[in-house]
């Protein structure tokens, strides 16, 4: 965490200084805007969060409730949403409230009678070791609570505008803040009075029933699964020795539950198979008392009791499948003839299954790929052509999302004869860990994403993915720290130089590109910075070298890695690293010895991998999609 | 983290419920109290958050500054300190936020070029992996701030009373209050204002220059070494290639630097030394400006240069070794006639060099040390002679404090041409790690410590040393986790049974034991606690298996280890332990295989080590220092 630098920070330095709209932010919300976000929920607060770090951009994030969600919805925390809150500063203040996710049990009907459950398989969560960071289960409105402090501990201090619902939108051809947006108060005094807003762009995550994406046009496709389930968060007494376990139970009456452990130690949330929707019993369904449900979870639990002592919250719901075929206002027909101005996120284009513990971390991953896409464009850094790929990039993974909760959830309704191995739920969890961990996600080539044609100079940073950490040594200060957690959500792009074997200073392809980097007047660093940024103002340019940090000698390193910054031009140390004794990122990563340059966009994911000599081809890339400013060469 | 329990918990799980002298808690001062703390420091601090967990007791803690501290003073935090942190709940919030030493590097002469300094010996901070918790440095503020937000959340809700400072005390031979506090007003309106409050008992963490220690006429013995130092915490521009790096500098000219890096990535600190202190140049120390010391520090930093752009805080002193006789108000002569009403901590006790960063950590263990003992006494669980223990056990620690810092002190004062040899300091260093650390702290045997004469069953809970935690995994959830890390600073006791080698459930020691512990009225969690009590709210049992937690049945676990507690009289799932599979706990702390009691006290000290079948001398134990309440067994 880097603080102090502008002078002495008595309090807590996650508390940014104010700056930009946020010196003078009003309560109200304003009748102009430059990004109207509609929702609170988890893909919402992280577009509000990220763009809380553009001083310029005036954001504001509105919801119908009055206030901020108390209990219920989503719960699950893939270990992809853990490092995305890590960027956030939040991952392990959130994880230490969390339940975490160590082992899955599959229970089955005795074969010796059916009445009866036994324990089957029993695999680790994450057996192949695929992140360092855990698998959690912790109340969502816990999720937006940290959002929300992050926003409010930003440059721009914003809070969100609870009490205004969503009523419709027109979208004009030209003027500053072509959208239109209807809004009705719906708490405190003015209930019911009428809003009007006027933004640059709108942000629809407002949940299934989007309001937003109606006005837009937007169709979902997909359909129910005609399959029910009743959902209950829960304390009890029982004496099913899993209670504190995720388990899948199958009963041999064909019922099943997914069992969530929950935050706190006692807290459990049950999905209960409630059976098949047919038209002649669907009301009887949807009327569901929480009592019923207990009472088919005390069935399916036998001969294990279970006491439920008090109940905070359930509901009954279909499985539905559901997806829009595009994510913002431009027709596919009319893909190319001009840029979006609306965009839907989360539940508002995608709504599956919730027992595959995926909606939440898939929505806020749309929400961090068009935070910073907006922050941009609304800086003048980029272009306002940056933004189609928004829904280009997120609807196939929503598609990808969808295809892969249809197999689960079919797999989890099925009744226990219908298995050809008893085996095949656990093995299919197994085989999908990466998935349901949150990083199969693989953009393809695109303006912000290069062909991986040099791919093989880092093969374990695989173009189009995220940025996967490992262990390095930062040489000022010695410490062993995870290279991938310094990336902050601050809105910046990352470029590692993985340096040749030349030790610091010597002639080498790496002292030739930082030369490059900090002198040539196409160097991205300088083309797209403008008069008054620091030099790491958009693009924070960090080196690793091949040898121990007790063989770098930090006064020989390029300036370029040490830059001045801030009102005292103080050097920042922070940005050289070296190996690791015990985790060679060079071997880990399949990292080329000749050295080579990895960027990584401001939502984590790797967008190029190039030889160090690729000068031309790193300036081309950065001019795809980052405005060339009025800067001259620093000498 | 436990919550939930009592019902669902919508915000921060941090927040515990109001409870006791937290639901109607009075915002001002009021004029009966049953702990007056003096002093907002990080003893006093510490003392009030452990209080604030007991809520019968109204504890009110003031400080004649009209606020918060903002800035300078003591900044070291040793690993014992960061476990202690973890009891309060902050380890890691702090953690991220501080500067991290992991290499110490030594400067000396350059032996061909007198006026140049070179880098000589460098080692890890913690060359044998002493403590899983890291060294930091970070500003004393800071470590204030995360204590007042503990207790704010705690269920007495306590905040610190600003504004009133100490005059004088009286005690009276009887009474329900018998000292009377004088105390005057310094901020607001009322400035200058006297008001008198009547304590039970009054915690005197003035400082160095105490009021409370006056007026219970203790004396400090020691002196001065007649050293001057100055110190400055700063941002600069420097070639000085281990700027973030900690350091202990020789120059050639005899003066000599200690570098402290501090958090945020550009602050330093630098202690500079400004020699010896005769009658003739007294006047002249004392008004060294910041000016001058940077001046100094940049002779002997030659031939690096040192730019300093900005000055957060500065100060210049001498070093002094003083310790007080005693820590409470019982003259040496008195002791075991009468016990003790008024308690000093920290500087007001021992005062010493900064420079080995241990002032405020052995002020936080003075504090931890007292708390939990007048909570256990004003709460009726434990005779008031359990107060004389403070002074006995803590006064010594403050005289080893003052040995080791004469020692330390003297050696980075000496000039370079004084060593026999020149890695002499960083010998001393190393060796000296874990004083350093703040592990060696061992209480000899007293009511609250046992005589070690079981000692052999588990040689690696040395009996009087804190308890050093390892890795186990919890059964209920599967999750590896610290041990030690679970005991949070809540006021209560741990019983540690580590089981022989028969799996849960079958006839053993282990499961004899629990029966006695459930059943015997002589069992201490029956016998200390009251009608109305869950059996775990003085004694927290845990128990330990040998095996792996996938061959420990959880519903064979006597129940003594899964008690119900709470409202909803909910099975706490989280005490149950086995072995983890990289890292076995018994061999790691040379348990023995026959199994074990390990007792540990509220402060995380080992207070005993016990074969599981010595029920007797477990029940004398704790009648040493534990009331016999009116309850009946359980059945």
């Amino acid at each position: 965490m880097q603080f102090h630098d502008h002078g002495y920070v008595s309090g807590d330095p996650r508390v940014q200084p104010a700056a930009g709209t946020g010196l003078d932010r009003p309560d109200e919300l304003p009748d102009e805007v430059d990004v109207l976000v509609v929702g609170t929920g988890p893909a919402g607060m992280i577009t509000a969060a990220q763009l809380s770090q553009f001083p310029q951009v005036t954001t504001r994030i509105i919801d119908r409730r009055a206030g901020r969600l108390t209990i219920g919805q989503a719960d699950g925390i893939q270990p992809r949403s853990v490092e995305t809150f890590q960027a956030f500063g939040f991952a392990w203040r959130i994880a230490e409230e969390s339940y975490h996710v160590a082992e899955v049990c599959f229970w089955h009907p005795d074969p010796a009678d059916g009445t009866r459950i036994v324990r089957g398989e029993r695999t680790p969560d994450d057996p192949s070791g695929i992140s360092e960071f855990p698998h959690l289960y912790v109340n969502q409105a816990r999720v937006l609570d940290y959002f929300a402090e992050f926003m409010a501990n930003a440059p721009t201090r914003m809070t969100p505008d609870y009490g205004y619902e969503f009523r419709d939108l027109e979208i004009a051809a030209d003027g500053e803040h072509p959208v239109t947006v209807h809004l009705v108060r719906t708490s405190g005094e003015c209930t019911g009075q009428e809003r009007l807003v006027r933004a640059k762009y709108v942000v629809g995550a407002d949940g299934a029933h989007s309001g937003v994406r109606r006005s837009i046009g937007c169709t979902s496709r997909g359909g129910s699964a005609a399959h029910a389930w009743g959902v209950m968060d829960v304390l009890a007494v029982t004496d099913f020795p899993d209670i504190r376990r995720k388990c899948a139970i199958q009963s041999g009456s064909g019922g099943s539950i997914l069992l969530i452990p929950r935050e706190g130690g006692q807290l459990f949330r049950m999905y209960v198979d409630l059976g098949e929707v047919r038209p002649e019993n669907t009301g009887a369904l949807r009327s569901t008392t929480v009592e019923q449900i207990i009472g088919h979870a005390q069935a399916i639990l036998r001969p294990y009791t279970l006491d439920v002592v008090d109940v905070a919250w359930h509901s009954v719901y279909e499985v539905g499948h559901r997806v829009t075929d595009r994510f913002d206002d431009v027709p596919l027909e009319e893909l190319g003839t001009r840029d979006p101005r609306v965009f839907i996120e989360g539940d508002a284009c995608h709504t599956h299954s919730a027992k595959a513990g995926q909606g939440m971390n898939v929505s806020m991953q749309d929400g961090f790929n068009l935070g910073w896409k907006l922050g941009y464009v609304l800086s003048g850094r980029s272009p306002q052509s940056l933004l189609a790929t928004y829904s280009a990039e997120r609807q196939v993974i929503a598609q990808n999302l969808i295809d892969f909760d249809r197999q689960w959830s079919t797999l989890m309704a099925k009744k226990p004869e219908e298995f050809a191995d008893q085996a095949e739920l656990a093995d299919f969890y197994v085989q999908t860990t990466e998935f349901l961990f949150g990083f199969m996600t693989q953009y393809p080539p695109s303006m912000l994403v290069a062909e991986p044609t040099h791919q093989a100079l880092a093969a374990g940073f695989p173009v189009g993915k995220r940025f996967k950490s490992a262990r390095v040594v930062r040489v000022a200060d010695a410490n062993p720290l995870h290279l991938g957690h310094q990336h902050r959500a601050d809105g910046r792009w990352r470029v590692y130089a993985f340096a040749d074997g030349a030790a610091a200073g010597q002639a080498s392809a790496l002292t030739a590109w930082a030369e490059w980097m900090s002198s040539s007047p196409d160097s991205p660093v300088l083309a797209h910075s403008r008069p008054g940024d620091d030099l790491d103002a958009v693009l924070d340019v960090l080196v690793v070298y091949q040898q121990r940090h007790v063989d770098v000698d930090v006064s020989a390193v390029p300036e370029l890695f040490r830059p001045r910054t801030g009102p005292f031009r103080l050097i920042d140390h922070e940005n050289v690293f070296a190996t690791h004794p015990d985790d060679d990122i060079f071997e880990l990563r399949g990292v080329d010895r000749a050295g080579c340059v990895v960027v990584v966009r401001p939502d984590q994911y790797v967008a190029a991998v190039l030889p160090l000599d690729a000068t031309a081809e790193l300036a081309a890339f950065f001019r795809q999609h980052l405005l060339v400013q009025d800067r001259q060469p620093v000498g």
